[in-house]
Formats: C-alpha cells, structure tokens, sequence
C-alpha cells in the first residue's frame, strides 16, 4: 500500500533530521554554548515566581479578582509563601553557576550539589528585604505621578506605568543580585524587559523616587549607578563604550564600564549616555538623541546640535528623492 | 521535633515579614500611592474586553478558528454584546476616578457609587461608533499596504503589522477617551505599548490614513495632533518639551504641551519632535534621528548633521580604544 | 414590563450595529484591505509552530519541565513532527497569496487550492534544514558570551538574552522565506518582534556568530546582507531610505533598498543606516546616535558631532524652562 510506504518514507527522513540534530546537543553537567537546559534554572517558574511578588507588591495588578485591603494579611501570606515556594528550587539550580572567573569556566568545575541548604537561607533573606522593596516602589509611584503631567490618579500610574512595573522588577531582582544568586535575577529583568521594553541588569544600584517615563527601548547597564528622583525618558541608553580584553581576547567582566548618574538629573528621549568613568552632574538635564561619552558638571544642559533645515521644490520619480 | 521547630521557625519569620508589609498598604478608598488596587478597574478585564474589540474589527486575528464571512453576523453580535459586557462593569468603577482637579484630589471627595447609569450609557455610546472604527481602519490597512514595500498581501499587513494594531488599539481607546471615561483606555494604551512598542496616549487626535512602519519605540503624547496620511517609522517621539509647575510644584494637567504634524508628513526612524507649540508643516519631511523643537514650515526637508568619519588606525587594549 | 421593554431596545441597538458594521468586511476570497482573515494562515497556529521550534532549538526553554540529555531522541522526535504538523496546513493556506506582481493582483487571481503538495514538499524540505540552523545558533550563544562582558554564562545567554531569541526564530523564518512561503515567516518574525523589540524581515540574509545585545528597537529590512561576526545594539536601524514607485505611484517591490553590512562590523546603539547602496565596510565601527546614508571604507570609526553644552542659571517658571 503505498500509504504504508510514504508514511515510513517520512518515518525515515524524520529519523534521519533528528541523527543530525543530536550531533549538536551536549549535556548541562557542564555550561556551554550547545547545552540542553535540563540542569539550569527553569525560566517559565522563575518568571511565574516573579509575577506572584509583583502581585504581592502592588494587590490585584495581576490577578482577575480585586484585593481589598481587609483580606490583605492572608492575601500577602499566601504570596510571600508561594513566592519562597517557587523561587528556592530555582536559585538551588542557579548557584552551582555561580562567576568563579574565567580560568575556573574553562576548568569546567561546578559547586557541589550540596546547595540545599544556601538556597534555603538566600530564599529566607530575600524574603525579608520585601516590606523595604514595598516601601521604596511607593516612592517610585509618586515620583511617576508628580513627574507626568498626563497622569491624573495613583490608579493609572499603578495598573498602566511601565516604567512602574520595570522599576518594581528591578527592585526585586537587584536584592537577588545583592544576596549573589547568578541566572535567576537575570531572567527576571528579561521577563520585564519583554513586557515593557526596558532592560535593566539587575547589578545597576538605583536611588529612591525613580522614574522611567514611556519606557520603551531603555538600556540601564550592571555596573549604572543612578542617584535619587531621577527621570529619564524612553530610548535612554546609560552603557558601556567599549571594554577592555583579556590576553584571550574575551571582556573583562566585573569592572565599572557604565555611568553614574546623580541626584536629580533628567535624560530626555533617545539620549546615549556611555562609559564608566562618565559622570552626570546632580541637578543636569540631558537633551534629547545626544550622545555623550564624557562628564558634565552639575547643573548643565547638555542639547543636541540644531538640524539642517531645507524647503523640497520637487520629487525626482527617477533617484526617488526629493529635489532641494 | 526539629522539623516541627523548623517549620514554626519559618511560620513566624513569615509572619513577621507580612505584619511589616502591611504597614505600606492603604485601602483603595482614597486614590494613594500606596493603596491596594481593590477599587481600581481591574486591568485583566479590560484586557480581555480590548482584545474581544480586536477580534470583532479583524475577524479571526487573535482566534484559533478562522472566521469566514458567511458566519459574521453571528460572529460580530456575540462579540460586540461580550465586550460591552466586559467594559461596563470597569466603566463603572473607572468613573469615581474623574479628573476633578489637584484641589479636588486633595479634599479626597470621589463621585457616589451611583455610576451604574452612566457606565451603561457610555458603554452603548461607546459600541455605536464600532462601525465608524472599522471603516477608518480599512483606511490605515490600505495605508500601511502602499507605505511599505516589504507589503505584499493585504493578508501579511492585517496579521503581522505592529502599527496596525496599534492604530487599531489606539481607535478604540481614543473612543473611551472622547466619553471621558478615565483610566481603562489607558490600560488598554498600556497593553498596546507593551504588544507593539508603541505608546500612543489615548487623548491624541490622528486623522484617516495613518501608518507606523516597524513601530518599536514610538510615543505620541495626550495633547498631539495629527493630520491625514501621515506616516512615521520606528522610534519616533511626538513628546512635551518641558511643562509648567503650578505654585504646589506639581506639573499642570491638560495643556497642549505635544506637537502638531499636519497632512502628508513623513517623520524618519528615532526623531524626537518636542513641544506644544511645534508644528510639521504640511508634506515636510523629517529625518532619522533629528531632534527639533521648533516649528517648520510646510514641505520642509529637515535633517541630520554629517556625522564624522575617521579612519581607525590600531586597537590600544591598553585604553581599551581605537587610535586614529 | 419595562424590563423587556428595555432589554428588547437593547437587542435592537445591538442589531443596528451590527447591522452598519457588517458593510465593511469583505470575504476573503480576494486578498482586500477590508477581507475578513477566514481565508489566511492562521497566526495563532503559527505561532503555536514557532515555540515548538525555538523548544527544539534550545530544548527546555519554554517548557515548565527540564529537557536532559538522555531523553532527548524522543524529545526532538516529537518536536519536530509537531512542528510540522502545525506548520503544514498554513503553509498551504499562505500558498495561494505568493506575490505575483502588482498588475496579478489587481487581476484578483489566486492559484487553484491543491497546494497540498507543495506544502508538504516545502515543510519536509524546512525540516532538514533543522540540524544546519541549530550549528548556526550555537556560534550565535558563542557571539553574545563572547561580546558582553555582563555574560557569566552560557546558561544566562541562553535562558535570558533577547538578542539569542531573534536571531533564533530568523534562522527559522528565513528558511520559510528562501523556500518561497508567503506570510507565514512574516507572522513568525512579529511574534518575535513582540517579544523582544527587535523586526527582522525574514529576507534579511545573516551570516554566523551574529550577536544584537539589549536588542528593543532593532529593525533589519527584507533586503540587508549581514556578513559574519556582525555585533549590533539595541536601537540600531538598517533600513531603507526612500523607494521608486511606480507609474500608479505604489512602492516597487523586491529591489535592493536596505544596506550591506561588511564581516566584524560593530554598530552601537540608537544608530540609523538607510540605503540600498549603503555599504559598511568590514572592521567599522559606528557610534551610538549616528545618522548614515551613505558607504564608509573598511576600518572607519563614525561617531555623532558632540553635544552643546550650557551651564544653567536658574528656572523661569513663566517659559517653563532654564535660563542660561
């Protein structure tokens, strides 16, 4: 039957794709560049974990059902517990990738599996850094809400901020980052990256009062260090310039390489601010689309030079351009 | 038993951690940085009745199951009756938020619970202008078909183009806007933003034919205009320069403090165009990457400076730098 | 009874909608700016497609379960004939709206409906190119590791950087696009787009280790050559700079209009590169903010005019602005 005879012709060419494909797989005993994921930290229950603290930190932004403030102590005690539940696992599977440097990554030598016990403790601390997280993003909220002229209620800055809801995933991450779980953090701030197209490492050190204005297309880098009631607009870059190599020619990791930010300092949309010795002075404000690879005293005013402009006389169809 | 003294251990540092949090959660009576979201709308709501309004002006886009004209009179009264089912109840809760003035906030006074009435005539109003919405968005469909020539089927544009969903969401939104309804079109900005990339504010007004190609990155302010058969590319800002403080020091609400771009104009990738007073002349062209925040006049070509060329001579790893 | 009194109103205000809506929706048979999507791949499907992909390629990454080693014969097995079960059928569907040419379309004609064949052909042809885009992924991981300096591990790399994630479902989408398919990579590159900021068009030609590090507001257009070891930052545009139309005044399609960009190439963030003819030349560096339209030599380092810079006085709070 030649049903029977395709079916088996096509039972044969998938074997055949799936031979070749196994040829480029290695197993996650050790970490590198064709591992399977098998023995990292599994992204869907870190994100879902992730999402339970931020319906933890703001009650109800996430979830159908509305939060009122008289269920609220069940209601934070079943999150944090659930938030624990997920999270420690996933930072148990994190730790033995911990940064050892890259001589020891080439060693190929992992912690342990023993790590039972040190995820137990980080998962524990974390834990108790979330009624100052709560209490720093209320600052967060009110800076957005005096820093918007659009913004008419705490409600709307609340549910539709993105910079809101970038700054809360920071926060949280950031006291992962601080407690030196690798990976998980990490997956955090890309989650929230995804949604509100700003990408914050979680390494970057951020001030009270902070507000990230339409958000979209924000680059704040690992070693950032951005003071208090900063603002900055959409497109902001704060990164690297360029990084020094080690004598096998790959980055030097852990060195200041972005800029610091001081108090006060507002950064229009668009503006590319880089380097580790860059340093903008309290009270700036930075125009928009400028690129700056230098310091700025406080106080200054920092504008992109003024355009070309030049009135069209006609369409040229031919060089499909227009005629000044 | 250690396990049991274990598990109390970790029952009270629980304990202890939610009856810190507590003390940052204030009740939703009052519009606070600080209160949970109990009163507010319910995002995942509006969520769900924007995405129902979506698959009623694109038949099929966010479906499994295609939709074929001969089942449409079924298909467009089920989910035209199931959004405004969704959208009223969040209508009604939206109301006490009005805007009623900075003085207004203050004195804390909200509108009575009595809303139910409005939020059912706003709602009906709301679905009259359905049919009004979609004719416009066949003009953008067209649009975005003879803007791009990457288009090759009005099939690709309707299911894959970024900025056709974010006009479409935007039209939708813009309705709510018009019939004074607070916060819900602004979360349903919100899920656009975080779809597409653009952040387009319910309160700015665009006329018929309107395309944003790639569309990443886009803001266009409250208080923008925009005319007929404008086009704008990926990362371009329509956004409020600077905005007067009133004697408490809180931005003032409500001012044109966004651009106006007449019929006809282009505006190229990354151009951030700021200010209330600035008008795009008719047919003007603006560049990539200008920064303007001044009016031009129309059929304009307003561009970039040359950047500067040099030619890199040897790596310093020392500096971590080219040398010239 | 006022009850149905007021219910049957309602029904009738319903009806009338409905009723003006349904003039605007065509049936799909003709590929039209107002057809209703019954006739056209369905994007969810399509989507449903691509995970099952990008879960082969990385296996584990959007699995709540951990994919190993030993079990991976029958996992790749299974993804893939899923894969293409799903694929297949919208393949078939997309066939019928291949471009024929503008004056075709105004004909209306569509191929006849047995493309069965070929779209089985098509997808089983897709799927053995499978093992060569999976060597080409693991290069890509290689490139993000080696070009960041915040990259610790290869399991971050894979697990959390936007960058992998585009230029993994490319590779998928291209291999559609040489195969001639229509729409369907098109949905698969604004899935991604969606995901991670960055518009690809599935013609973009790439070569190996390609790295876009941050990613949100990359766009690549259908006709960029891309050599190999390229690294581009987030906000970087190579686009086209204005097009032919032709004598009805549509945009003609399928020319050269996006640049070519050489081997070892370094673009930093928020850079504009428009045109057809635009050539960067191998080893080049362009700096962040950089507007371009026109070909540099090998070697050259392009970098934005500096910045104004002003020292503030004071506010004047009547101009809403700083006097310097």
């Amino acid at each position: 039957m030649p049903t029977n005879r395709k079916r088996a012709a096509r039972g044969e060419a998938l074997d055949d794709i799936v031979d070749r494909l196994l040829s480029f797989y290695s197993d996650c005993d050790e970490d590198r560049p064709d591992s399977v994921l098998g023995c990292y930290p599994n992204s869907q229950k870190i994100i879902d974990a992730l999402k339970t603290l931020i319906d933890l930190l703001f009650p109800g932004k996430l979830s159908h059902k509305p939060v009122h403030r008289r269920g609220l102590p069940t209601y934070l005690r079943n999150r944090t517990a659930r938030a624990i539940a997920l999270l420690q696992p996933e930072i148990e599977r994190a730790l033995p990738f911990r940064w050892k440097g890259e001589a020891a990554r080439h060693e190929g030598g992992h912690a342990p599996c023993s790590v039972k016990t040190e995820a137990r403790t980080i998962a524990a601390r974390f834990a108790e850094r979330l009624p100052d997280v709560r209490s720093l993003l209320i600052e967060d909220v009110r800076a957005a809400y005096e820093g918007d002229p659009a913004a008419l209620t705490y409600a709307e800055v609340q549910l539709a901020y993105p910079g809101v809801l970038a700054i809360t995933s920071h926060r949280i991450a950031h006291e992962l980052y601080k407690l030196d779980v690798p990976i998980v953090p990490r997956v955090m701030s890309e989650w929230t990256h995804a949604k509100t197209g700003v990408d914050i490492h979680p390494g970057a050190q951020i001030g009270h009062g902070f507000f990230i204005d339409h958000a979209t297309g924000v680059v704040i880098g690992e070693t950032t260090v951005i003071g208090n009631n900063v603002k900055i607009y959409q497109g902001v870059t704060l990164g690297a310039r360029s990084f020094p190599l080690d004598e096998n020619g790959f980055p030097i990791k852990h060195i200041k390489r972005h800029p610091t930010v001081e108090d006060g300092v507002v950064i229009y949309a668009n503006a590319t601010i880089l380097g580790g010795h860059t340093v903008i002075g309290r009270g700036s404000t930075i125009g928009g689309n400028v690129f700056l690879t230098e310091s700025v005293p406080p106080n200054t005013v920092v504008s992109a030079n003024h355009p070309e402009l030049r009135i069209k006389s006609h369409y040229d169809a031919e060089t499909a351009d227009w005629v000044i």
